[in-house]
């Protein structure tokens, strides 16, 4: 496999799944004010809006290697743009899963990206949240907060940071608003999602991986395999819950620096009790540890780093090991 | 050509173009309702948000028929998607173009879709607009209002409508909020993606195709042909303005019942006047209006309607009488 082989592709298909129309009634009239230099304007929301539908690309091979698609599921504040190019221009882990041969479904969460989102409060419950880069420096574990500065060129990361961090801000033009309250809409849509096109691999990253390990308790059988890149904690699965969701095997992939920041080393320590739980229950668990095996310099963004597609191999050899 | 012919892609390529980093400082710390069932929570929204930018996926053909790719730009509270897969689920008219030979760039215009949107009315200037159904049913020329119904079955549209009225709720699933205020940001990124992928030839729908006419003004150099699906308007251009615009090659595509709706005779309208202007300067212009044609029953959306293959083949002849 070379990235300059052609990707030969029976087709390229997208639709929205999940969701239905919510319908606004008795809803007054507003004044909003639509521009500072123009008037305010009559706005009228009363009538009817799809809401918590996610969106949802699929890729298919001329000559599949596998009839089970791999599923890419992103983290919070980010869009299936993800798993596509790499800040930097280089191919993302969608070119080098369909190089290898797989069908690739890569999804927008519900109110991500081309998924939608809803007015609110009337529809969704509470306001958005954005992202600034200040928090994402850390919390994606670019460096201390310290060496964050406006001007990338003074931006100071970890030692050994493996990120292109000279692409920092163009990861931040990739970021998207989010809300704290649509979980169970997300969780609905990706049942649906598995429903269509499972059973299916699920690469997950972050707050994809939380939802990743919920949905393994609710549609085992549609999940062949999921592969957790740092996933932003593990949902509280009751016993039953958790003997479903051990039929799936696991691997969990975790970069550097973790050590380093509270909310990695809470979020780490949750996984690592889910994943004992699991084990208990017969599951097959994988830790792809990297500093581990020696690989240092991973941010919170693997599929993005200067040894993307090296991960990437690592993640293919568990799947061919899996006999996937 | 057939719809089962595989696409063989050298690449797979997105990137976000165009915007910059905007600072917010200063800005009293918040307390927002994250949930109606939760606490507030202290929001900081002091940081650097991207800004701006567009959002675009760029296919490339192992073997392009042409060196000039097709850019599709979607219409107002839509996305790219509008260009994939039709909602009844055919191939759209990325698939075909695709089918066809050319490489293939499909985009997400400013705050719409993948390309994000930043605080407001902080950054952005006023407040976002919704789309109901029922305001789509009207200006998409589904039929008459009376026509629409809340059950998907007892809808009635205009007679001999094409449009796959059996998907009318599945097109809602891809409808996005707008701002009225992003015009110049939204401009200033298209001519930043022709910078980065042309020249080429634009198909625009809707908004898109009020977008694509101005920038003729700006970037004919970047530009080898138009084609405006039911452009909304036509922008007031100046002499000097218009004289750089004639040097596109234009064609307009126009559905049916144009005639039933206000907004669409006055649209129609303007178009037109501009058309006439731009051939005064010594410019090509083409108008494919179907009905004229004896082409009967298209919506605003002949890229989804049931004869969206006929009408691409009739662009697409078009742009191969142009040599393209």
């Amino acid at each position: 496999m070379s990235s300059h082989d052609p990707i030969v592709l029976s087709s390229i298909n997208s639709f929205h799944i999940g969701g239905s129309v919510v319908r606004l009634q008795g809803q007054p009239r507003r004044e909003v004010k639509v521009s500072a230099n123009g008037d305010a304007r009559t706005v009228d929301l009363n009538g009817g809006y799809f809401v918590g539908q996610l969106y949802a690309q699929h890729f298919r091979q001329a000559s599949p290697r596998s009839g089970l698609p791999v599923l890419f599921w992103h983290g919070g504040a980010m869009s299936g743009v993800t798993w596509e190019t790499t800040p930097d221009g280089r191919p993302g882990w969608q070119n080098y899963f369909l190089r290898k041969g797989y069908d690739v479904v890569v999804s927008d969460a519900v109110e991500r990206g081309r998924a939608s989102w809803a007015p609110f409060p009337e529809i969704y419950d509470g306001s958005p949240l954005f992202r600034t880069q200040q928090d994402a420096w850390t919390l994606f574990r670019m460096g201390l907060k310290e060496g964050y500065h406006e001007d990338q060129a003074l931006r100071r990361g970890y030692e050994g940071q493996r990120f292109p961090l000279s692409a920092f801000d163009q990861l931040s033009a990739q970021f998207v608003a989010r809300w704290t309250t649509n979980n169970e809409r997300t969780l609905a849509a990706y049942e649906k999602l598995l429903d269509r096109v499972g059973p299916a691999i699920i690469i997950a990253h972050s707050q994809g991986g939380w939802f990743a390990q919920q949905i393994a308790a609710r549609k085992p059988e549609q999940i062949a395999a999921i592969v957790a890149i740092e996933p932003a904690g593990a949902p509280t699965l009751s016993e039953a819950e958790t003997k479903l969701a051990a039929s799936v095997p696991y691997l969990y992939v975790w970069g550097d620096y973790c050590n380093d920041h509270p909310a990695w080393q809470g979020y780490k320590a949750k996984v690592l009790l889910h994943c004992q739980m699991l084990q208990e229950h017969g599951a097959s668990v994988a830790q792809l540890d990297l500093p581990l095996e020696g690989i240092r310099g991973n941010s919170h963004m693997p599929m993005m780093d200067d040894n993307s597609d090296y991960v990437a191999e690592m993640v293919a050899s568990w799947l061919a090991g899996k006999g996937l």
